[in-house]
């Protein structure tokens, strides 16, 4: 058997490097000053799971909790300002790793809010929280529209993992097999959505008159 | 007498969709895909109620905790998307639940906060919070200045409701006929404020160099 | 030896009402209403401070539960949206004071989260977001990337404060000396930066392609 604490912890510890990754390009691409950039990168990175932290009572969240959130974040965040042509050229494996990250994040997130006691909507939701709220937040600093609102199947994919987890804790479900199903079922989603463009429509509505 | 919870909860329920409905109108408008549109839909509905229960430390949040808020949003979300015209001539209803909605929010969100031990000012506040937090994150996810910093009188009808609360907690009043009075102030306010297009001033310093 | 609780209370006062100062001249400039005003300049004042006890677990928030927040922040609203350019006339001891409540901010969050049992890096970060949230909930409501994330030596200012005094409780040294050095490095950062225009770099690949 897997030693499967080990293994998230390294997913987890992928996925916020690469979250943060993700900060720390659209912060380059926006002219932020190096400070700027290491926040945005942080941000990325955590505050999905500081949302779901707050959201059931677990203060002060892991993020602030365990140093190697910060040092991940901020690891990225100088990569990228130094060698930004190089990070952005690796959109492959950032694209590979993000949806790891989100994959793992909604099932993480999902199966913590089912531990501190929320039922099962809730603790889907939270676990969806968890998996976009860093993306959602970076935008919002840069004063965008967040992406995952606008384009392609992601928070729906985080969703539908979540939703897995859920099912399989209501059956009573061993929970390793679930996890790995939840994570499974949302980065395929996600990486198809990707590679066959899949996306969800606008209203047939938008753009005329209104 | 009415069988007053209800009442409160009907109200409530349609306060959260009518929220949830300006949430999808301004999602549709700005073109998101489905997903995006339940999503600001959602965060529309209860971002004022769930800061309400973090700032008072009532974590989960009442919106995760029952799916009824889940499911009005959806439905609001989704209809939009289908039939965006025909809810967008529902303008004369849907401001009309609009104010019926920032009032109950309003009232119940200060009086959540009075019974958490909160003292008058903060529960005023946390009230007020309430009642606008939803549609200041809906004009944030949208990257737009929330509209109610710009325009009518909106927050300043649901401080007056909250404001009536907290006296009446203060002078020991009965609590039913101080909701009813706290909720009628705020609505008529309000309502007044839309056909009467009354509005607070710009400073009359705005746009004169700086 | 001085009242030290009279002094840090006086500089935390003369902190919020610059903060809101902060608020409400961005407030005016983009026309806001005078509630929006008001809105502004009070979550300019106490954001971070309520970021930092949502961290920690302390709600409800100090900002909520002691009135001279809400009239500190009311006050310079006002004084602001009727004397605009009186105001802006003080730009050097608004900034003075800035750099003094960014540097109180910075040292206060940090031993409040430090007693709340964060460990040294979570107090540092909860420190820095003390001091600066204020301005960057202030950007993000007018749409605007916050103004920390771009220009000078700001937020690097609040963690070298917050760093020194996380230094000093690892090595068990007397509190008040420490809080003292910690705020004067953090002022004089700040100030130096100010009047010597040191800036952080942008990174050199911003505005090459991408």
């Amino acid at each position: 058997m897997l030693p499967a604490p080990t293994v998230l912890q390294a997913i987890d510890m992928i996925g916020t490097f690469v979250f943060a990754l993700s900060g720390a390009i659209a912060g380059v691409r926006r002219g932020l000053d190096l400070f700027g950039v290491l926040v945005v990168s942080f941000v990325a990175a955590v505050f999905g799971g500081v949302t779901r932290d707050i959201l059931i009572g677990a203060v002060p969240p892991d993020a602030f909790r365990h140093a190697h959130y910060l040092l991940l974040a901020a690891t990225a965040g100088l990569l990228t300002f130094r060698w930004y042509p190089l990070v952005a050229r690796f959109t492959y494996p950032v694209r590979l790793f993000d949806a790891a990250g989100l994959a793992l994040f909604a099932v993480t997130g999902t199966e913590k809010a089912l531990h501190h006691g929320l039922n099962g909507i809730a603790a889907a939701l939270v676990g969806m929280v968890t998996a976009i709220g860093g993306g959602v937040a970076r935008d919002v600093l840069l004063a965008e529209v967040p992406v995952v609102l606008r384009a392609d199947i992601y928070a729906v994919a985080a969703l539908a993992g979540a939703l897995i987890i859920v099912t399989g804790d209501r059956l009573a479900l061993p929970e390793t097999p679930i996890a790995l199903a939840g994570a499974a079922v949302c980065f395929a989603l996600r990486m198809l959505a990707l590679y066959r463009g899949w996306q969800l429509p606008a209203s047939r509505w938008y753009g005329k008159g209104g």
